[in-house]
């Protein structure tokens, strides 16, 4: 989604795919199919750019310091981008910063994690996505799994068992900015998110009847981790909304986030061309929203048995119901295989009517998931 | 600029390029270089194809016929497009549909020129583009270049001279359609266009104070000539407003035109995207405006001497200022090079203030120009 604001602004982009016809590697003409985890590739890819950045966290970071001491340019840098990549050392830095957080503590046995308290959340602090790698853990029985998962990746990517308070959260929120290497900043309106099995489904822009002191905290918290951090390009910061009126601190991200992607119809400037802009050094774009409420909602591969399930063609069938239903509808298809789960597009409307623009998108995603073909629902 | 809403809905591309690096092959993976006047590079780069579409319409007319028969979807198909290729045969067209045209007739010689009467213009029907082929002729003696010109071209491409009246008009206004092969049509609002030596400078969408029955009066005869013509995806009407309160056709266009490119920032669906669903056949997008005004200014080529002269490199120069200067500029470069007169991108801008818009797009364009960077101007 990066080489649409690329195209408007001319910025000739290179990619490093991970296998050959990937999204990314289907409208990016100038790329090289290889490994990210292989330093070789990386200084090969990187050769002759004048800056490098990420659409995922996962470039060892011992990778990137070996790219900046070649004189790469990389955006984010390794000091920030471990913030992301590392849990662990993400809550120690925020700890010191002051920003607020769950109660949180590195454990390494069953007895750290009884020590803890039950109920709790054990995360890996490396390598977790989407929900993977999170535990909810109630007794000493639930902690067994994660303890064994994470002994065993530690010795590949250093992952370590991070245990956090469960949160009693009214609502889970997002506060996204960008931030230039000349410390330029922009902070996008708070939204709300929701997510089911910790895998993001909706987002709704701006946040409906958050608290403005709320809504500037979090804002705040996001610029000062993205100044702190030293962060080049889009900081997405993932909060709860505890039910006694705080905000704390989820999860961060370093590139164009998925509960930014609203922005691509319902901001002056997408998180996609203010990524880029800030990774270039360039002036950011306003992050003012276009409308009063812009909603995204995922697409998701269904089941084998829903009509849009299996094939991605299948997807496609969607569009001549969803399109004449709503003229208005925006709708980003990413090229990729349907599988159950996965996120396969997304839909953004967009108005002054926010139950509107809630019926219209769920109404569009689960028509391309196919839910609404089953007679039976 | 096809190449973003084809991202976004998940479309993929191939591209018949005439030269390599050319601006859509820095940004469409699937290409061949090669002519678009040789038959085999059609059938070759169409082969597989579900639909093909352009972006000029300099493909020889045989040439769509001998697709057409080989059973390849080609939308505009000859008998719409010829219209567009051939000013003689649209202008016959557009007078059996009883369509409001400037007085015209086909001449052969000097004295069908003076029996026409002067002023007059004289158009080559086939190849002209950006004000190339069309002479303003006031004496017999202005009449002998485009005599010429027409007669020595004829055996190449077929044209023919046009003889059209010198309209007396207060502005020139374009009306921009889509039409799918279903029959569906949606018609964006009416744009006053700005034109300096035959190329369009600047767009105002919608027209200002332009009273609404010639506004619906424009659009209806772009829908009927649609229809008509039998035109699938983008047709834009060039328009003569007269002062004497009339609109009459100018030229017609049948693909995305420089007068729509507001559209890409200014309107709910971009001409672009809407010109992919209507070749598609996918329903249509809203063509409504989603701010009161839109500006569009195109950035021309300077003369070498302009600081952003010569090298495409150099354009982007102008960034720092320009989006510094107007966090809520949209800037569009094609990744051309630079050329006197040469269009190398454009600017848009939206808002309540129609004097502000203006200030903004025109400042920004000339600043790319290198206009503003010359001290003594």
């Amino acid at each position: 989604m990066m080489a649409q604001p690329a195209i408007a602004l001319g910025l000739p982009l290179r990619l490093l795919a991970e296998a050959e016809g990937v999204s990314a590697a289907q409208v990016i003409p100038d790329q090289l199919v290889g490994d990210y985890r292989d330093l070789d590739t990386l200084i090969k890819v990187t050769d002759g750019c004048d800056v490098v950045t990420f659409d995922h966290e996962h470039v060892p970071t011992e990778h990137l310091h070996a790219l900046e001491e070649a004189g790469v340019a990389c955006r984010p840098g390794p000091e920030a981008l471990v913030h992301a990549q590392d849990k662990g050392v993400m809550r120690e830095k925020l700890a010191e910063l002051g920003i607020p957080c769950p109660r949180n503590a590195i454990v390494t046995s069953l007895a750290e994690v009884e020590e803890f308290g039950f109920p709790c959340v054990l995360k890996t602090t490396r390598g977790g996505y989407d929900g993977k790698g999170v535990w909810v853990v109630r007794s000493a029985a639930d902690a067994e799994e994660p303890l064994r998962v994470v002994a065993e990746t530690a010795a590949v990517n250093g992952a370590r068992l991070l245990a956090e308070e469960l949160v009693d959260f009214r609502r889970e929120l997002s506060a996204i900015v960008a931030r230039s290497p000349s410390g330029q900043a922009a902070a996008y309106p708070v939204v709300h998110t929701l997510q089911v099995d910790g895998v993001c489904r909706e987002v709704i822009a701006p946040a409906p009847d958050l608290a403005p002191e709320l809504a500037t905290g979090a804002q705040e918290i996001a610029l000062t981790i993205a100044k702190e951090l030293g962060v080049t390009g889009i900081l997405a910061v993932e909060l709860f909304e505890t039910t006694d009126g705080r905000v704390l601190v989820n999860e961060l991200a370093m590139r164009p986030h998925n509960t930014g992607h609203w922005t691509q119809d319902g901001a002056v400037t997408s998180q996609f061309e203010n990524h880029l802009r800030a990774v270039m050094d360039l002036p950011l774009g306003s992050p003012a929203p276009r409308a009063p409420w812009t909603v995204m909602v995922n697409i998701l591969g269904g089941d084998a048995e829903f009509p849009g399930g299996g094939e991605v063609g299948r997807l496609y069938d969607g569009y001549p119901h969803a399109l004449a239903r709503d003229p208005h509808l925006r709708v980003h298809l990413y090229g990729k295989d349907l599988r159950p789960g996965r996120k396969v597009g997304h839909v953004n409307t967009y108005g002054d009517d926010l139950e509107d623009c809630l019926e219209r998108a769920r109404h569009a995603a689960a028509w391309f998931r196919g839910d609404l073909g089953n007679e039976s629902e």
